[in-house]
Formats: C-alpha cells, sequence, structure tokens
C-alpha cells in the first residue's frame, strides 16, 4: 500500500527563527513513521519549506506563478530547501527509516502554461527497493519563466497521481479544516460546501493555505486527511484522521 | 546547438586529497565555458566523482553493478557528491554561468537489467530557460539491488541520445587516447582497431577507464572528442579535440 504524507513546512521548522528546525516535531514525525513502516507499507515522504525556504523565495520574488533567471538566487533557495531536507533525511535515519532524498529541480518541471511534470520512475524504484523517499518543496524550470516554486502541496497531488496513492495525509499545525467555530469539519465532499468558511471560491491561494489544499486534494481520486502533528499515528495506523477530504 | 560536456573528476579534484577540489583547474574549465555561453549555445556540463564520490563508494562496497541498501551510506555518497556540485556551481556562477544542479538520485534509475532511465523534460526545460544543468555522477535506485553508482561516463551517454546533442566532449587528465607510444591516436572509428591499446575487447571496465569510455561513445550517433584541460576551449570552439571518436 503506498500512502503520500505531506510534513508541513511549519510543522517541522520554527517559524520565527530563520532555518531552524523543530527537532522535537520532527523526532516526534520521524519515529511514528518507523513505528509504521515494515512489512508491505510503502511512504513517500514530502515536506514543505517553513522557515528556510520561505524567506529566500520572497527575497527573489519568485511564487508557482511569478519566476526568475537569476540562477544564484535560485540555488541559493534550493540549497535552504537542501539543508532542511538534511535534516529530515538524518532523523529519519535514527528513527530506522531508509530514507533517500529526491529534489524536485532535478527532476521536474513546469510547462509554458504551469502544468507540472514530475517523472516519479525513480521514487517506484525506490519504494520497491525498501526506500523511503523524501521529496522537498523547490525550485523548478519553468518554459517561459525561468525557475518557479513547486509547492510541497502540489507535489503531493502530482504525486497521489502518478504513483496511485491508496492514502493521501497533510501533516499540518491544525487539527484538520476548522468551521467558523474553530471545530474540525470531519469531512468534505465539495468546496462550495466550505467555501464561506476558507474565504471564498475565488481565492487563488496556491502557496500552502487550506483554501488551496482543499481545492487539490478534491481533485484527487483518492481520499485525503489533514491532521495535526498528534493525529500523525492514528493516520497512518488507519488511513483517515482529523478532517476527511473525498470528492464523493 | 546542444554540448554536453563531461569534467572528469581527476581533472577537477586533488585526487591525493579527500574531497578536496582542485580549484585552478574548476577555475580554468569555468572562464572557457564562461566565454563560450552566449547567443543560442547550450551546455549540460557533467561531473565525475574524484576524490569526493569514490572513496565513499569504496567504503560502501558499491559500483555500478554492486548495489547497496544502506540509506545512510548511500546518502552519505550522495552528500559527498553534492559537496563538489556545490563548487562547480559557485565557480560557475563567478564565471556569469547560469548554472542550476540536476541530481540523478531524484531523477534517474536503473531497471533489473541494468537499464539506466534518465527522464531528461526538467533539462531541456533549463536550457531553453538560458540556464547551464549541472549533473553529478551519483547513485541511483536500482530495482533489485538497492542503490548502484551512476558514472558520469555513463550519464554523458545517456543525455547525448536523449537531448539529440550536437556534440559530446570528455574533459580528461589526458590530451586524449592515447597509443602504445604514447601519442594521441586522432581519431578512432571502431573498438578493433584499438582494442590492443585499450586492454582488450573483453574488458569490462565501466568506472571510468579508458576502454568503457571509448566503447560507450562508439555506440552514440554523434562525434565524441576526448582531451584535456588545456583543449578544452578549443573543443568549445570548433566541437573537435584530442582523440574524435565516432562510429563512422
Amino acid at each position: 500500500m503506498v500512502t503520500v504524507l505531506k510534513l508541513g513546512g511549519s510543522v517541522i521548522t520554527d517559524k520565527d527563527q530563520p532555518e531552524t528546525a523543530d527537532s522535537d516535531a520532527l523526532g516526534t514525525a520521524a519515529a511514528a513513521i518507523g513505528e509504521f513502516l515494515g512489512g508491505d507499507e510503502q511512504l513517500v515522504v514530502v515536506h514543505g519549506g517553513g522557515s528556510f525556504g520561505h524567506p529566500h523565495a520572497a527575497e527573489l520574488g519568485v511564487s508557482s506563478t511569478e519566476g526568475s533567471r537569476d540562477a544564484a538566487g535560485v540555488v541559493g533557495i534550493h540549497r535552504a530547501m537542501g539543508e532542511l531536507t538534511d535534516i529530515v533525511l538524518d532523523t529519519l535515519h535514527d528513527h530506522s527509516v531508509d530514507a533517500l532524498p529526491v529534489t524536485p529541480l532535478s527532476v521536474a518541471h513546469r510547462s509554458a502554461d504551469g502544468t507540472v511534470e514530475f517523472p516519479s520512475g525513480q521514487i517506484t524504484t525506490m519504494l520497491d527497493e525498501g526506500f523511503t523517499p523524501v521529496v522537498n518543496g523547490d525550485v523548478v524550470a519553468h518554459a517561459g519563466k525561468g525557475a518557479t516554486v513547486l509547492s510541497g502541496d502540489t507535489i503531493v497531488v502530482s504525486l497521489a497521481r502518478s504513483l496511485d496513492a491508496d492514502r493521501v495525509g497533510l501533516c499540518s499545525t491544525v487539527p484538520g479544516v476548522l468551521d467558523d467555530g474553530g471545530d474540525v469539519i470531519p469531512e468534505i465532499e465539495s468546496f462550495e460546501a466550505v467555501a464561506d468558511v476558507l474565504g471564498g471560491s475565488e481565492s487563488t491561494d496556491v502557496t500552502g493555505g487550506m483554501a488551496g489544499k482543499v481545492r487539490q486534494l478534491l481533485a484527487l481520486e483518492v481520499q485525503a486527511s489533514v491532521f495535526d502533528l498528534d493525529s500523525l499515528a492514528t493516520f497512518l495506523d488507519t488511513g483517515s484522521a482529523g478532517t476527511v477530504i473525498r470528492s464523493g
């Protein structure tokens, strides 16, 4: 069974300190993953940038739609993300998870209309060989725009499709998608039903906000869950936690 | 016009010092590349491991045919190569070359019969956007074997084909393929013609020796050159230098 798990950048880094991992949170996540793996389970970990990638991206002025041709600047973002990946890999290795890095700049690109091409044969081979691929949010070449940001959320959606994943989980800083009263919405089957709470269907958030996440997850064939670190083990055990998102 | 240029690991590192770049040689190469680029020229740089990757690979006992499932060990080789790539990138940036890294572990894999799959859409997009992709020898997932070494020479051959390269150059520590008397053989059109000099047609060298290089280059549609650093500028200007290899 293939699970795609996103560890949110805000979950595993200290947002208030530049380029600082939250090693307690990361250790908790790695322990849950280590407990889960074994037997025939296959897991792809995707992580966001948090306090590593975002400041560099903001400084260079790049986003998923605004690009840059400043190679040294693009490499600066990429390296900052790589430093976080190194910490994630080391922590997973410490918990007996055979993690290997897959860095999107090396494999993915966007065509002129923004479509993401992310070949995944290397990931399938890693999974079949017992490895756990770790994929980071990154910058990628973008036809006509130089290089743009490829967010962890977009990677999750791309890989869930190409790997025909059985389960998708987004480990976030909140226990699920919250309603107006701050309670977790147990299940979402259409964007319209939650548009008021999430800021309206016109929201163009694509860089990590909840509206963008929900919209992208609803487009998947497979059910997805949004939950916090306390529920990661439950998600890995049962395949659902927090808010379950499925397009019915 | 697309050129694939390999910078040999022994050319750009100090073989006698672990993990030490030869910054003079690297600066000379980067200056020649910076002079060459501009206009419509597109260049892919591939570099070998030299004193960075090889000791780690030897320690773990991996080669292009012997694999490992020790994830931390595999990551150790990968990181050592990444350190050399970082130095190559910085040196190229210093010479106004808009270099971006492409690291094979993230994109390539080998199937059970050893065939290399190396998707190259991201490289084409980088080239079209004016970037110069820098690809390192690396470890990659290998069906049935864990992870094995993917050498710079093998990457050159794979990318020359998939990118339909116009020119292929191997910048080596020797001025070309040498005959028994130590003189450069100007042209090679078949392996049989040079088998005696190169150690016989039964040689299974695939990790950087000249016999393996010549055999792989002869299998290409496009002509290739083997030359030393002194002739790099000549190769970039004219498309041939040292020993020219073409399968007639």
